[in-house]
């Protein structure tokens, strides 16, 4: 059996194991007050070409969306993100767990426009009893998005001006990073994401770590006493240096885009082989992750010798799926989906 | 100038006043613990027909429906809604606040269906990944809603019956209940709202008191330390007995159902005069709030004399504006609305 | 029966209900926004000579305690205050509700020190893991305390030092700020709160009012969308002219500090009768509450015509009461009470 | 220079690296649903010899102790611990960022007494206005203490037999599980804590694993949507079976007691030359982490050589300084540090 159903089904990359196993008889200080942690914040600072970053190390996405939102709002201000977003389908209501109220708006795609945010901040700035209403704060986008689909530079330029103009933060959550800028699609840069956006995050555990998030902070009113928003959200690990560790490792000699490059590659392999087959694609996505409309047959075909996921039954009978691949998956397990898929009839 | 903005732009019926000073050189106990809440108390479980309600007075409608909430719900459970819903729309956020996520149902004239929300429960059940998502534990209906519907005794029976089945709390807002009971198309009594739901309220504020809302648990599991949920949400008024004497005094023979009454048959007078005049509703709203379709010229003529809010801009240019009567409404003021409603062109 | 349980136990004072029966067919706008509370928020900031005070009502005084400190706090920032401080003892863990640690610091006689507070701010800047506690910002204190007692100006300035050394706000809850003021012994004036804390609470419901606290706010960063605060808090009246035309009343012609003063004057005739009768007071009031320590059957004496609560049953086996006077208490229960005292062996 | 500061500075035991080796290549499901996190719980359930335990795994300490109370009250309920307690001095008010007060009891050398907690259960039985404050529901004990200092079995009893009479949860923090039952002073086995306890933890990341903590639940009620708390609190790893294959290794062969109880026994040799050295204790920890009285010019001379922790600043001058040995502790490391303690003047 072959696993597309995620890309966080596999360890993490050699390299990663290899830094583990070297510096296992090291001591370090705690919390991520450590070597590694600063050796990895370097590394992306550079990647960014800015100084002015904060970069923290968490260990899951979840965890790294709800602290820097508990960080960024005040009480009675709330977040705007597309319907489908992380944080407000598959989060358990982690957001308003911590207090804050979340705007969701309707996503074309997985994704939502600067038209939208403005529309609604607009409202609020209009209202004539804002006090009855929370106050948009910030823009949670995902890139890629749940979807698999990416902000082009122009639309996310776009919603850059609309949250200078209302006084916006802006958040990109990168669980899956590595596939978005690894995408020949994708005309956005990791020097572009810390000019347009005030914090996003760098994927480790979907992108070849064991675990972990980095979170960059770029706004300066979201990085005083970030460490406090951590460890208050049990966010903090002891053993902190096992993060920076892992993503220092991940970003040296380029790894991490290396590794995720391919995974791109490998999808895109997956979706000729569906365009081939005449079998739909549900959306058009240039990332890790490709919708597929499969009739129950098909599914059941596919299903014998390859675990995937159901998206969405759809309304004509038809399932949408979703085939992820990752930084672990290897070629001849896409060239046998390939053939399978091209099999069905 | 006559108002007719919202139905909480007086002070309160006489009666109150005068129990007020008939009653202010006595001491009572604090904190609702007093002779007057016992028989406010007592009056309402007479009219509900049962024993087993319990019955708490606090000042505000906000107040009131996050405090229920708060007994309600465990951390990872949330609230069903109309999108339109005073808690999902005007009050700030507060159930988020409080930790909770609100899933908000596309409403239909305020309402929503047994349908839409058997499915939403039902996906909570058959999902896969269940502590990915919030579990939907209580429904938010008003009654009258915003838009001053009403919900028949067989939709709320439908609504009952799905509770039941996925196990969910019926809880309904009744910030202006009395206009609801008042309502000559109304089926539902307060017996029935006891035997249908787990909790509501008898809104106290818009009816004829200087504040007040009367919160009604039904259900055993709401019951236990709501005393402690009020005073930890800001709820409990030191001179409680002032809430247990408004509502004994509207409660005493029949007064709140009468002028609620009252202020209904002013509001189907008004509707009348805009449906003779061949001005367009908004919707079909049986209770004291009328909404009306003016253009700019007609809300222009009438803004001489009338205050009215505007309830929403419509896309082809005209507006939407809302008329509210109420237990102060004087007939003489009806007359003057109906009859410039009736001369405009 | 005489009641001296507490400051809370009748009505208003007649000049309130005057109020409210004057006014009573007029309309008026919602949430605050009103005639009333703008007069009365006029007034307030004459008493206190200043212009930059932002003034709102509030209906209790767990709920003004709570919003303020949750409009002055970020998350990981926490509250001194005394360990008999009333939101550390008797408010249902409502700070903590929202999600403030609070640090309680040893009271003497109901108060703290400057060097108290000085003592934790240097602990939590001098850690060298200030991470994993919280970050003292808002010192609590009660004023007059819950034991009767007053700060004087000297002390508070010293508080005030302590503060601007450490960045700190200081926020005064002044319940029964009325009956401090109204003191002989009492060295701060209304300006000098103004000029001392950041913000402050006027009591209205123990000091003469049906219900009702004014909330000044003298801190800038206090200001800004604290009625959004108000709101998601559960502490916006819909008539809140009501709260503003109370307040109108009391500041009218002196009268709030009146009635206070004549309070306080009674006490110090009961605490006079007290020591007469060579009973020992628990401390040294010069407010309206006076504890006095009585053996068993003096309180079972006592009790046949008069209601006090029991603050606390000592190890010796004698009880330490309190006796609170206020605006509603007669000389002749006073008269009557001193006698009875008196007499007790 | 040798590391005495803490038990979270060494990587992993080389059978968790081995492990993690071993398994790399492999795919397993998500979330903690998978074969490893099955293993290692049953092996867990096997060494409580019971089958009532549900086993959660989670990354980090503060993260599960939170995670269990916000399981474990509702709103208006609070936790009872030492002063000392983890939860209420270094966890940056975790607890009651989720909403929860904390009643801190004076603790005795990091232990607090079932006289203690029932005083504290019985005065809000005994409570006249129980809504007034909050009502304490979970007793948060720390084993080993922060201090080092363990409960005995007659004490766990007498504290169970009031948590039984009150109706308290009992939760033990077992961040240092393995150094307290290693220790040859410890009369308590795992089957007498999960036959006392409530709920308790099995610290992996201090004894032994790169990270992890295992969440044991006893009690009835805290199981149920156990898995939504985790989530919604951020403590759900993507990759789970990383930490249940960690237990799982950890528990092979009695690995996780073996390491324990040597370091303990490293803790009793660095003890006794303490004493030899006629250098006093702070008090005595029969387990892993030592607390010693030097002077000044003591704890410069062994600073030389080793890094341990300030604790505190004793008044006389003097310094209390914690030693921790650990898994990772060689024995000659130990023999230094003896020998640096003996030639102390």
């Amino acid at each position: 059996m072959y696993r597309w159903n995620n890309d966080y089904n596999h360890g993490a990359h050699p390299a990663i194991l290899e830094a583990l196993q070297r510096t296992n008889a090291q001591s370090y200080g705690g919390y991520g007050q450590d070597v590694w942690c600063e050796t990895a914040a370097r590394q992306i600072r550079a990647l960014l070409e800015t100084d002015r970053a904060q970069v923290h190390f968490l260990t899951g996405g979840t965890q790294a969306n709800f602290t820097v939102i508990a960080a960024a709002l005040r009480p009675y201000e709330s977040v705007l993100c597309a319907d489908t977003g992380h944080i407000h389908v598959h989060e358990t209501g982690a957001v308003e767990h911590i207090g804050h109220k979340i705007l969701a708006l309707p996503a074309r795609d997985g994704k939502i426009s600067a038209g939208q945010i403005e529309a609604e901040a607009r409202r609020f700035r209009e209202s004539e009893i804002p006090e009855h209403i929370t106050c948009p704060r910030l823009v949670y986008l995902s890139f890629p998005t749940e979807f698999g689909t990416l902000y082009t530079k122009a639309e996310l330029e776009a919603i850059r001006a609309v949250c200078d103009e209302y006084g916006l933060l802006l958040f990109l959550d990168g669980a899956r990073l590595g596939y978005g800028l690894g995408s020949p699609r994708c005309d956005l840069s990791l020097p572009d994401l810390a000019r347009l956006t005030d914090a996003f995050t760098i994927g480790g555990t979907k992108c070849g770590a064991l675990f972990g998030e980095a979170v960059v902070l770029l706004h300066p009113s979201l990085q005083p006493f970030f460490r406090s928003f951590i460890k208050q959200n049990g966010g903090m690990l002891a053993k902190g240096w096992l993060l920076g560790l892992q993503f220092s490792a991940l970003l040296e000699g380029d790894l991490y885009f290396t590794i995720t490059r391919q995974a791109v590659e490998q999808a895109m392999r997956l979706r000729d082989a569906v365009l081939e087959a005449g079998i739909p694609l549900y959306l058009d996505s240039p990332t890790n992750q490709q919708f597929v409309i499969l009739t129950r047959e098909q599914a059941d075909t596919l299903e014998r010798s390859h675990i995937f996921e159901l998206q969405e039954a759809l309304p004509d009978g038809r399932l949408c799926v979703r085939f992820c691949t990752s930084w672990a998956t290897r070629d001849e397990e896409v060239e046998t989906l390939c053939r399978d898929i091209r099999a069905l009839r």
